[in-house]
């Protein structure tokens, strides 16, 4: 492969690879799979999804749900509180796809109401103790009355409620994110009970990729939304939900400069590559390991290679000497990223090892 | 003006007025004036440059050397540390463009010499305290080596010293700042005194925007690089090199939810519009400054409103009880970023309250 610059990598083995791991514990589960889609925003790597039998995608925008059903999804969840403000195209989309869009208030969905053109399905948000946004999970009251006003009006049918565990990404161990997804499916359960509703007319829907990745029991939950599963990235791997091996795409940047000195590689790629994304490696902040690249693939390093600064389109890598001579000027190193999510979606585009380009939304050049 | 998402607000008054500030204080010391264009991206923009008589610029990646020399400027200084990978795009530009290349090692410049097609210019990058890159200030040997080097090859020659004071940004005072300043272009002059060059034949160049807003002295300087200050920012607020009302971009973003108990509000605007760059409010990081909207530009809030938290599509702001009442769900909140040179290109597209779009390289639809 001829790299020049900057350049996203990926693997689509492991990439298919994650996405049987999850359709198959779906399935074992009898969970509806839902997967979230804004981790790749990339139509060709949608059709790996349908391949495997995925017919349902959730999606954070407007702007991507508009993306997906160019490609022929037409069964999407918008998992963001209803920005009311782009109901012009939410009508449109709705004419020609089943939308389900989520509410969390009673001013949102008056508004919704009012300007509502087609069917389309509502999913509650709770807040089950991430604590930033959704309704309490506590507050069954206002629950109560959204799904009344939901049901009430004729077009709108409430489908679920839905809880993002954000919180499994700050957990400290495996142990902690199996608790926080049994407790917050169990407080999903307990307002289901309390809105008199069975399983088969109110889904309770989870997303987060650390709980989905290692819990073995999903209790009442119906559907799950995990995303970031697809690439996976190493704030993942930090909280135990896959392995570095599992991480689907890999950053390869050129080496611009070396400082025998201070024992640094600089490369070419920086914020604008990676994003500002770090995670705390003893007391300092890091924003991606380096990996061995060869013409197939990659495989981790033995010894630690981390970019240890970065600025808009420089980084910084501290190594040992030894690996500083293993290195020249222009030569490539691959790095896995801290947050897959935010590399794919500044670099707009993908590559494979046989040369294949993958669209993404930010890109659109496909 | 008819919002319906997060949208990249722009001034183009702030932007114009910004320009001339500067290139004011380049006419009034006698330095040559060559914009970094890394921040603004935009072949629009620019057109102001040339209005107010810029004929130089300076541009961070090859990429960008291609977009802006396809809008007509013809000399253009790729102020990055040389990636060879990239010789095809750079003997391509430098058949049509004056172009000046960044050099710190003789790993670079050899490899340049071995592929170089057409004359470009040579800029030595020298890290006369910032500790990123470029070769230490005091390595006058390695740099009369280069330097050497450079002019025996009959394709290059040498234009000048280069540094960037990144740590500028850093710095708690406009004291320090002026401090940093000084004694980096002093250390400049050092290094040609040495190599026996009078500011004929080998310019200094500065770059950082801190710096260049607000020292009233320039000593042996002869050509500035600020980027920033086009726009400028949050980061360059809180250095002293702007007043808020200088900052000329603003993200508008529409309030999905609303919790009256935190006292936040929740707003469609996250990581992939903002970026992650923080800066510290007391102990806390903080993403943006909310500012108050009309149909016609912004103005600051006297009461403060601070996104404290950011994910990859919401963002959280705490407000006072008194705000809290003021807004409604689907109401717009406009914020001024930390980082606009991240934020612009994650937006990848302006507009002004006339409804006119400016193009950034990273969205290019104009």
């Amino acid at each position: 492969m001829n790299l020049t610059k900057p350049t996203l990598l990926l693997d689509p083995r492991k990439v298919k690879e994650n996405i049987a791991f999850m359709k198959e514990k779906a399935d074992q589960h009898t969970l509806d799979f839902r997967p979230h889609f804004k981790t790749h925003q990339s139509k060709m790597i949608g059709e790996w999804f349908k391949e495997q039998g995925v017919k349902k995608i959730t999606v954070s925008s407007v702007e991507m749900a508009k993306y997906f059903a160019k490609s022929g999804w037409n069964d999407i969840l918008i998992a963001f509180p209803l920005n009311i403000n782009e109901i012009k195209d939410i009508n449109k989309l709705s004419s020609s796809v089943n939308l389900y869009l989520t509410i969390e208030n009673k001013a949102a969905l008056t508004a919704l109401e009012r300007e509502l053109i087609n069917d389309v399905g509502i999913y509650i948000k709770i807040d089950a103790g991430y604590g930033r946004t959704g309704i309490d999970w506590r507050n069954t009251e206002e629950i109560k009355v959204l799904a009344e006003k939901t049901e009430k009006f004729p077009k709108t049918s409430l489908t679920g409620l839905l809880i993002h565990s954000g919180h499994t990404y700050q957990a400290n161990s495996t142990k902690e994110i199996t608790e926080i997804h049994r407790t917050s499916i169990n407080k999903l359960s307990e307002i289901r009970k309390h809105l008199k509703k069975d399983s088969h007319s109110l889904k309770l829907s989870i997303g987060d990729t650390p709980g989905c990745s290692i819990a073995d029991e999903f209790y009442e939950a119906d559907e799950i939304r995990p995303g970031n599963f697809v690439f996976y990235d190493l704030q993942q791997y930090k909280s135990g939900a896959c392995k570095l091996e599992d991480i689907a795409i890999c950053l390869a940047c050129p080496i611009v400069a070396k400082h025998e000195n201070k024992s640094t590689l600089i490369i070419y790629g920086g914020a604008v590559h990676f994003s500002k994304e770090y995670l705390m490696e003893g007391e300092k902040p890091i924003y991606g390991y380096g990996i061995k690249l060869s013409d197939e693939g990659w495989i981790p390093w033995s010894n630690k290679m981390l970019i240890t600064k970065l600025s808009q389109e420089h980084g910084t890598i501290t190594v040992t000497p030894e690996i500083f001579n293993k290195f020249n000027i222009g030569d490539f190193i691959g790095f896995l990223p801290v947050h897959s999510c935010l590399t794919a979606n500044l670099m707009g585009e993908y590559i494979d090892f046989s040369g294949n380009k993958y669209d993404h939304l930010k890109g659109q050049k496909f």
